[in-house]
């Protein structure tokens, strides 16, 4: 059977590609007549942090999630309307992570610290919920997936991203006492997606050779 | 027969793609020095509401169009250069989308109300109206469509777009007395586009079964 | 022989979607505490004519370059780095329309009119003499092109982008004294060329019958 | 074998398509009340030249890294957790190198001109070694690679780019005495590897027909 799913794979390649890339625009370069001299211009990028860190943080949570969608659309070969608008939902929040992400970059250092952490992993938790949306409407009907996929294959990639849930909505809790812990306890997750899915590929490419 | 449209549709995810993601650039930042506490944040944010509505109207308008883009390029095999350039008006229209949506986000809450949305639901007419002749123009000639096509098929996608365009020309219209109702109209439409253009998808699936 | 210049039309794919997609944001909204009511903001569009006239303008003219690109890569097989770094320099110059677009919305309606022309036209006759180096040095190794391609086939091609450079010097000249004729010699070139790659299109497919 | 880097390769030139053209918002238009006549316009651009020369050095270098990834990707089928995220870092500084550019741009001409170059170097410098860490990655396990590609062809890459990263420290270093060096070793360096690409190609275009 041959895969239907090239030219949506592409469209959100294109979105993903342009949100991560889009990042970069949160990132000022300050007013030429704030800049005297070389040491004005260390001061000003060193009280940039924020946006460095937010920067750094957003485009590998994208990338991470782009591989995910990979991960994901490799094992869907056709789809209906619930799995494109599902994915649509994907892309549409994939989009808006550069709001929160320039609100975390401008006010992260201050008063106003709790509302922007909490807004930056909410978004984290939609997405999350989106990327659970997707892979239950794929799965409860085993024609859209690829051809000889196991039962356990399904069950694993549905537990890796349903365990990120009760996580994400703990950091989102947490970003109204401790914000700095909800910020380290994401970048713990992207960690773990990043090797889980990497096991996920071995599982996949050790149940080919069988 | 291959078909030979491939560099164009590539072409126009990538337009598609870039239009759906500069969106999330009329979310504005507040300034530093007016964000004094948290609470500002949140008054900020509130006050914002017309740039998110539009933002997700927009998002969802353009996902649509792409949702049609893609399932009336699946029915055509080879262009011309009357296709090209029908395929290039709808282009341009939906890389303007972004300004009278930007529009929309500053002053649709407040006197100027009723000239943003006409200038909103103006474009969404335009683009059905562009929908209309590139449509009209690869029907015209059977041999650039689908191998098989039926007559039926091509009635119903032609009806399909055919009957937005009196509602959008009454959300047009209403919208210099009541704007709110004309975007309702717009969003009603889009999530009847949404159902029908899953029933047409079902329509072709049957009929490749038969 | 398989075309191996896949990857090098994708990515030139996206600059020219990005390219064309991004000019969108030369169009400015007004600051809100300019608009008072909905007449405010018609005398506001009204005046931004120039910056309308410029979009619509660069938007068909990259338009139809990709349109041109696309004609002279299905007729390219095989790559070198001549073809690569010609192809880049089109890029280039493709990705920079923006900016004498932004000038040219600018300061078209006053006095330095002129000014902004020439260098509106000036860029395009940078991109019409990298189009003709591209399809020289393309042309001078038949082991690049299309098997079976014609040397008449080769010549019309190369005469199509030669006749552009005398026309698009004129016009560069005469943006000094008459700025508008400039402009509307530009326009007429590229109603020629839309017309007239549609003849060679058209000339091709004949050939490919017999 | 099949190539199963394909969508990796669709989102990497994705990126690098978009980093390439938002080069062009770094280069600003004067505001419509500091321009009274064209001589003004023609006093603007001049004093511009840091943004130009910033533009076209920026642009350049992007594209020839593309044409460096394309050519190590064309020796890469497979693809594991290792050089998703080595193309990931890669993708990472080639977006951020819009960042650096605006600086140089604004900076240059004047007192921060070490600092600016400076930071200019280093991107590219962590770009050299990402590129070294990918081909690390990927030729330690043949089984990753083109089959029948040779000892020698791997070396020959390896050095490729090895060779690259003295030269970009010295210009990272120099440019706290002399930054005007600095630049010319970077763009001389890109000549070298433009030419050399050239050869490399010829080189496996050889290989290919014995």
């Amino acid at each position: 059977m041959e895969k239907e799913t090239g030219r949506m794979e592409g469209f959100s390649d294109g979105v993903f590609a342009i949100a991560i890339t889009l990042l970069v625009l949160d990132l000022h370069v300050p007013d030429e007549n704030s800049i005297k001299k070389g040491s004005d211009l260390i001061i000003f990028l060193k009280n940039q942090w924020p946006a460095f860190l937010a920067f750094v943080l957003s485009f590998f949570s994208i990338f991470i999630m782009w591989v995910n969608h990979h991960k994901i659309f490799k094992q869907i070969y056709r789809r209906n309307s619930a799995i494109t608008f599902a994915n649509g939902l994907i892309l549409f929040l994939v989009s808006a992570v550069s709001y929160p992400t320039a609100l975390l970059a401008r006010y992260f250092d201050g008063e106003a610290s709790s509302i922007v952490v909490a807004i930056y992993t909410g978004i984290f938790v939609l997405i999350n919920i989106s990327y659970n949306l997707l892979w239950y409407l794929a799965s409860k009907n085993k024609e859209l997936l690829r051809p000889g996929i196991t039962n356990i294959a399904i069950k694993k990639i549905h537990n890796n991203y349903l365990y990120g849930l009760p996580i994400y909505l703990t950091a989102l809790i947490l970003s109204f006492w401790i914000p700095t812990i909800s910020l380290i306890i994401i970048l713990g997750l992207w960690i773990y997606w990043a090797v889980s899915s990497g096991k996920i590929e071995m599982h996949f490419n050790n149940s080919h050779k069988h």
